[in-house]
């Protein structure tokens, strides 16, 4: 992929999440990177097409992931230990692009939303899968799994609302300690 | 408070969750009630007067249940399981205004603005100090208190994004499910 169009769509995501998908122009965009909204469409086709290239750029990091991990002989525990590992360091990585896929997702075009929307349902069934094997295999405790895998995605979708760079702790500080609460819960 | 008054701030909870305060015009509110925009203004002044009084109201109960558990003289395990107590069951039992006074209440009116994020960051401030009495009492492991804080409030804060009556759990299923992980989290 060209530079010119990896600017773009890092200016973009940026602006997405400041000010919401639908509030954010091409013009908005050409201004935030100082070029001709003409100058835009030689790299990309429309905001839509920026939105997409966000959305499903991220869901393959975290489809990648959890089919490695679906597919691995790690224990349980360690399987939702990367799991959230894999969470706190995209929004620590890729903050913009992670909360844009999250949050504005749904504004995909129609067939584009349905294959996220899958790719979403898909990712989740598997966690609700891993909680239900080391329930299975007396690793955790016995759950409400849903409740349990919304609890969890709830605490690692929203780091982004309260995570700054400025607040006095590493990212592997902040992997380790989010881990450990979260895990901690399914303990027996 | 006037019945007529109460159904007013309750419809327009709903539209504000639905569509964002700033999205809603006080004839959609007059519109959903099916009543004449002039006619809404004999029960409130403005819009604003509204997020207002759904977001003072909100806080109001975190204010005199968390002065409440800070004052007692329960276990600090106790103390945080009762927090999230509250939280679940005001999701349960006022999703619409918990939800806008989370998400809306940065558009409060300048001065308004500034108490209520007082109120809020005083909360927040509680919360760490019970942590911290935990860890300082051996209840608690140690944590780093800022990440617990947050990471505790995010997942308690978006249940209303997953939380559906017709998932098939109680509400009081879902509040001892949410405490047991999320309180898990903190034991040593």
């Amino acid at each position: 992929m060209s530079t010119k169009r990896e600017n773009i769509i890092k200016a973009a995501a940026k602006l997405f999440k400041e000010k919401g998908f639908a509030a954010t122009s091409m013009r908005d965009l050409a201004d935030s990177l100082e070029v001709s909204a003409p100058g835009l469409y030689n790299h990309i086709r429309s905001k839509d097409d920026i939105l997409d290239e966000i959305c499903f750029r991220v869901a393959h990091k975290f489809v990648v992931h959890i089919n490695d991990i679906d597919s691995s002989e790690l224990s349980n525990i360690q399987k939702l230990t990367d799991v959230i590992g894999l969470h706190v360091r995209m929004m620590i990585e890729s903050p913009e692009e992670t909360t844009v896929a999250n949050s504005e997702w749904k504004n995909l075009s129609a067939p584009k939303r349905e294959v996220y929307k899958q790719l979403r349902d898909s990712y989740e069934a598997k966690i609700a899968h891993l909680i239900q094997d080391g329930m299975h295999c007396l690793e955790f405790r016995k759950v409400h799994v849903p409740v349990a895998v919304y609890t969890l995605l709830s605490a690692l979708r929203w780091i982004e609302s309260w995570y700054k760079p400025e607040r006095n702790i590493t990212p592997e500080q902040l992997e380790k300690e989010v881990t450990a609460l979260l895990v901690g819960g399914f303990l027996r």
